[in-house]
């Protein structure tokens, strides 16, 4: 495309951003921000060409429109953005939950535009601009969640706009990814963040790589996470009361010092975790 | 020393052997195992110099004998090699609780024989002398946890010791090391066990690194960690109950949809774990 305007420019944004730049997607690109910090940053970096604080003037030349801001943010800012955009303009997003995004964007858009969501499996602990880089998406699958009124021809160019940027891109139903990433990403976030929230500080010199990689996804921001908790939380609710199940078992077979069930539950979960 | 006995060569075991081969401390390492075919791995690996499946005969000439065999196994490894050992011979070990090891010791060893209970803060989720490496215990944590009987140069030798392998050393009570292991590094690896025991196989392929972070510690072996969480069975079961309440927190902010709460919650965790 000519212009590709990131909005949002995180760690995720900026770095489909320099992605993008390292593929030649893009002629310029524009980056779309509420932070004049973050937009100042993203300049000097060499992530974006242009900056603004402004939705409408950052999309309004645009031929692919990235939305990378919270899950709470991006329905409508994608609504704000079709009104202004060019026919034939873009829009996908990279948002965490995707059934309530669809439906507050459907019925919503003009003909001439179409939405396609998305959800790239990549991220880091670590947020903004300066730890963004061109590879975070390598290798890495990317979900797309059209539903029956989104035009074929716009997913199939998104789906080659994250190929290139070294993705593999599968689809599946909205309702469906939210159920399956409830427990594949939400529940880890949650449980890092609740076994992090636990530690008491004279405790922490006395933590090691286990307690560090086990709690790592506590660095995230809360108020992204916040939003994706909320926006999927039946579905994380039925997996956290799954989890709170399994654990119990375990506390019941260290109360009893059943040593059988015990090793069962743990090579059962071995068996399982060594498979990915 | 002369002689270094390593009992137990499974990947700690054979990563010392590496690390006092590297820093030059024994002119000889024998390795003590059950398993033939670890014995003749570490042997090719030139992990350690002479093998044995026969305790007394691998301490019999040993200036220092390193036990890194399963928690449940190691006191009665201890007593049955003092007999054996020359007057002078340092004994300490490597295991994960010391508590019920330094209990089931004392009293039962010869006076010309001190063992210096150690642990050090360093590992792996993968398993046996192939994944040994000299550096794991580079900047690594050691916790020694002699009481008023150990004699005080036996305690000044083993830190020195780890000192040599790259490690830093501290010593505190035996008890007070199992309660707070319980939460840094026991319960972390019942939890990454919980999460990963409830992943049904359709969903591996939308795991990410999110998920494989969080249940790395799931890949330990069962045999090792049941013995690790039966032998610290009630400081666990308090670790436990705590974090369950934590995780009851996040439900019930789910379930009431409180922002504010989740919000909170998510920002305490994410504060302490930034500090680590």
């Amino acid at each position: 495309v000519d212009v590709l305007t990131v909005v949002g420019v995180g760690l995720i944004g900026a770095s489909a951003a320099l992605a993008a730049r390292a593929q030649g997607v893009a002629r310029r690109i524009v980056g779309v921000d509420r932070s004049v910090g973050v937009l100042e940053r993203a300049v000097r970096l060499g992530v974006i060409d242009e900056a603004t604080g402004d939705l409408p003037a950052g999309v309004a030349n645009a031929g692919l429109v990235l939305f990378c801001s919270p899950v709470d943010r991006i329905a409508e800012q994608v609504v704000t953005a079709a009104a202004l955009c060019h026919p034939g303009t873009l829009l996908t997003d990279v948002g965490s939950t995707k059934a309530a995004i669809v439906r507050a964007v459907r019925g919503r858009l003009p003909d001439h535009l179409a939405f396609v969501p998305g959800h790239p499996l990549a991220g880091s602990e670590k947020n903004g601009p300066d730890f963004a880089t061109a590879e975070l998406f390598c290798n890495r699958l990317v979900v797309l969640t059209p539903d029956g009124q989104t035009a074929d021809p716009a997913v199939d160019q998104i789906e080659l706009f994250w190929q290139t940027l070294g993705a593999r891109v599968c689809r599946m139903d909205a309702a469906e990814h939210d159920q399956a990433l409830a427990l594949t990403s939400h529940l880890p976030h949650l449980l890092a963040s609740a076994l992090a929230g636990i530690l008491p500080p004279e405790l922490a010199s006395l933590t090691a790589t286990g307690f560090r990689d086990t709690t790592r996804l506590a660095g995230g921001l809360p108020r992204l996470w916040q939003a994706i908790l909320l926006d999927n939380r039946e579905a994380i609710l039925a997996a956290v009361e799954k989890l709170q199940r399994q654990i119990e078992r375990y506390r019941q077979a260290l109360d009893t010092a059943d040593t059988d069930v015990l090793e069962a539950l743990l090579t059962e979960a071995k068996k399982i975790r060594d498979r990915l």
